[in-house]
């Protein structure tokens, strides 16, 4: 062993203990007379202590010579400090030092390791191994583990049993595009690596495994958005012989446990809305609800008037900003630029000021009066000092340009606080969505979730209106887990995938081994899976996933690190049958 | 809830309670005026007794309807049952149902779901979502899951961090062959499944994460030996600032608690033994020491008469089977048939029989006399009424043939204990190993591991007898985990990458982003792997790990209940830019 003790670990205790410590130099102070070296490992830092007294000659030379990142190994006496440093754990004592080891040199790294660093985005993904060395990113993996014990904690004790399922399985071009690895012992023959174990969890579940969990790495071949990776981990769970009220009973009580346990925050039952609900008064499927500025409709109170913009409009919408009333005509008008941003898209905005002594303002005073005003706010709910946000035109784009501007509002206004959390369910969620591009529908969370009972008749007539058994739990303004109750019968299963366009052969090719397990007595059954790097993000109080990754990849899909994807041997192509199309 | 109690819940003390099942129809005893159905969930096996007396004739008939597998719901009142089975944990008592639902119906299962089944390997492979109904596979998932749990709760109170490491990683094509992922956003290039973590959780040492553990799958391209599974799962860790000896401690602790927890057997400290010892005495790198029949070597105390056979042999060396001197001529000949059998490779076999009054009679006698005969005896441990089996020629060949027999008696004598668990160390595993085909060295271990202090400059001379900082943990003997202490030092892994074979370029290319890590204060680090599929079964007392794999592939890499690999679409392909190979 290296070390008595960790550099996080003495105290006035140890005063005048003999300890050897090991770790790397985090920086030193060369007084000539008088040298001291920050020592630092994962569980903090000590301070050695080198001089002319009490040091030979010749280790006061050596400890000259540390650079930054150095790895050494000390022994020496620990003695009290004389200017103590209250801001660490071990402020109180140092080392002073009587053996001093270089167990390695280091090159000076490409940036500081320090919490502030000065290394921007590129490098740090590039020296991973050195950004793990800072606090926060090493903090965030400690975090990411702490979250995940509880998780297996909490649901090995509620009876779930961890099973792992396989990573080579087989590709079904429905949904996102499947990863592939060719297969040599059978040739022209490929693997898919899964973007969810969702068909394996289902046939433990006809295998009697009733409750099942995984934390589970899954794939996806996107194009990346930011904060997007190919690969990414997934809490994987399901139950049988259970209604929808059974899983967000059972998850309501892990994401409460976790609340807890982590954060020290207690929630009660957690509200529950519908996907209609959702989209009406926030116009998002995952709204931010630690604030309200809730959507206020406001059609039926804007077309007995002139104004066209409104009257023609299939949806008008307006939400109250606090305090807005003050805002500046140049503030506005910038707000105005924003929405009208292409990220954005609204085509305009009209506004309203709702004054401390009762009166309004708007953008629209020539078409509108102060008792149609009063009937807005009202509407919208804005109190005295509000500034009353209305968008119009096409329901579904309107909506989401609102909730936008509602979210970047909280933003600015401090609304969105990472210390504070309002988890909810969204239910009710439609079975299919419309691609628009296409015109045919799609399973908006896929082929494999059930129908709300006595829905199935609308499938044929109104496939739009159908709703699903299929639920997301929402945290913070976003989904940190979605699940539905299943299909667990082969003819609806049949029915669904014809719906979605899987011609007989297709559905049989792709999901014949499931439906043919639905015919040997598969129990009701439903889960949920949740993004663990999402879930762990939100928790931590910060944004981007990338962050709790210890070894993310960039937007191209590329470890900068290790430098890959990259050629392979022209070998490997041939045992592997398979050649580059570099031709076309 | 489709439920209120399990079908492994109800006993005495819920008589007269109204309860609600649900499960799988067992089995069902129809007797016309009575009907007993044994309704099975995970939990366990419930009697549901509907009779002409107290039971509606609809439901009577809807029982009689029931067949094997068909899941059902029912609602009725716990009774007293007249002839109680002591064999089952509810047989006090049953449930007069008042109410059945059919959840869903059951064609007749390929094969009976009871612990001995009628079902062949290859049918419960493709229909494994009924397998696992039968207890024996769904006992030994929920064993794997206790393990792993075990092992996460200790390793995490021993300050180890699970940190996940990438899937998408980069082809190196040493070691085994790797699966390999066309890359669609970087056409042309690869990324490869990892074989096992190991430079990542080197990386993370270097990061600072001096305790590191994974439970992960890893991936090779193996022609599959029975019980190989192209991807497996591994107990991955790893610590800096340790030596040998602190690896050792740390996980015969987590071993050992494991056995205690699991198995509830206490061991003291495990023996430890050098890998040329273990060659010596049982010709076997893993050896199982439940039992002892060492081996004795006799070159010494055969040399001196004139049998050829002996005398022209590297190795001369015997073992005692206890007993073996009441075989019979036949029983003798079939075991030397067994060791000449292709698979095991011996050339013949000479015996020597210890009668209890003290002489010996050997296959040899023309040769030997007594004196010799009871030195061979003395020299490897032969007692009264053993029987000594002899195996001469290369020392390596003899050994394994030697190590096999030792096995193959062990079996059939039942030495073997599946209940008794015999670990132990190998250590100072030789650094290289020399491939008799291409006459080159290659790493025993994998290019990281580091040589036996002031071993280096063995290197050049004689590359063999350099020992490395290598362990293996042996079970039963089975190699459960293996590890090193690995290099630290970027000259020193450029040096051992040149002996591997490795041009400066290919060293660069593969492992350049490790050297350079090397370059900013690596510390000194090791770690050890597990195989989490093999240990699950040592300790389930079995000897296949299929049975402990919920969706296991055959020997062919296929899985056969989804049918996969397939073939995969052209779009597909032509978006990864490659094409099948079909014209060679």
């Amino acid at each position: 062993m290296y070390r008595t003790h960790s550099c996080g670990a003495l105290r006035a205790s140890h005063i005048n203990t003999e300890v050897t410590l090991a770790g790397w130099v985090q920086k030193s102070r060369d007084k000539g007379f008088m040298i001291w070296v920050d020592l630092r490992d994962r569980y903090g830092i000590t301070q050695l202590i080198f001089d002319e007294e009490r040091t030979s000659v010749d280790l006061m030379e050596k400890a000259k010579s540390l650079g930054r990142e150095f790895v050494i190994q000390v022994h020496g006496v620990v003695i009290e400090r004389e200017s103590k440093n209250e801001n660490i754990k071990t402020g109180a004592v140092e080392v002073l030092v009587t053996e001093l080891i270089i167990l390695n040199d280091s090159k000076t790294p490409p940036f500081t390791i320090e919490d502030d660093t000065d290394g921007g985005e590129d490098l740090r993904m590039k020296y991973r191994y050195l950004d793990i060395r800072r606090n926060p990113v090493k903090e965030n993996l400690l975090f990411r583990h702490q979250v995940s014990m509880e998780i297996r904690k909490y649901l090995s004790n509620e009876g779930f049993i961890d099973v792992e399922t396989p990573y080579l399985i087989k590709s079904t071009p429905e949904g996102a595009r499947d990863f592939v690895v060719p297969s040599r012992m059978n040739q022209g023959q490929f693997y898919a690596l899964p973007q969810s174990p969702q068909t394996f969890k289902q046939l433990l579940m006809i295998g009697g495994i009733d409750k099942y969990f995984q934390i589970v790495k899954c794939f996806r071949d996107e194009d990346l958005r930011a904060d997007r990776q190919p690969e990414f981990t997934q809490i994987d769970c399901e139950m049988a012989f259970v209604e929808q009220e059974d899983v967000l009973h059972t998850f309501e009580g892990l994401t409460r446990h976790l609340l807890k346990e982590i954060k020290g925050v207690e929630v009660d039952s957690f509200p529950r809305i519908t996907y209609d609900e959702a989209m009406r008064l926030y116009g998002n499927d995952k709204p931010d609800i630690r604030f309200g500025m809730t959507f206020g409709e406001l059609n039926d109170v804007t077309k007995h008037k002139d104004f066209k913009v409104f009257n023609s409009a299939e949806l008008v919408v307006g939400i109250a900003i606090p305090g807005g009333a003050s805002f500046t005509r140049k503030e506005i008008d910038k707000l105005v630029d924003w929405v009208r941003r292409p990220q954005v898209g609204a085509l305009g905005m009209v506004y309203v000021k709702c004054h401390e002594d009762g009166s309004y303002k708007s953008s629209v005073d020539k078409f509108y009066d102060q008792v149609d005003l009063e009937r807005w706010a009202k509407k919208i709910g804005a109190n005295a000092g509000d500034l009353i946000c209305i968008l119009s035109g096409e329901t579904n784009k309107v909506r989401a340009q609102l909730s936008a501007l509602r979210m970047e509002m909280a933003e600015r206004l401090g609304f969105r606080k990472a210390d504070e959390f309002a988890p909810l369910w969204v239910v009710d969620f439609p079975l299919l969505e419309l691609d628009e591009e296409t015109g045919n529908y799609h399973a908006m969370h896929h082929p494999f979730t059930s129908p709300k009972p006595g829905q199935l008749e609308l499938l044929n007539s109104r496939p739009g209106e159908v709703k699903a058994n299929a639920y997301d739990l929402v945290l913070n303004g976003n989904e940190i887990g979605g699940g539905s109750i299943r299909i667990h019968n082969k003819q609806i299963q049949a029915m669904m995938l014809k719906h979605l366009g899987f011609s007989d052969e297709e559905a049989k090719e792709q999901f014949g081994f499931l439906m043919d397990a639905f015919e040997f007595g598969a129990p009701p059954h439903g889960g949920i899976a949740f993004g663990l790097d999402r879930l762990v993000s939100i928790l931590g109080g910060q944004e981007t996933i990338r962050d709790f990754i210890a070894f993310p990849k960039n937007n191209s899909g590329r470890d900068v690190m290790i430098d890959s994807p990259a050629t392979i041997a022209n070998d490997q192509l041939k045992e592997l049958n398979i050649k580059l199309d570099t031709q076309e």
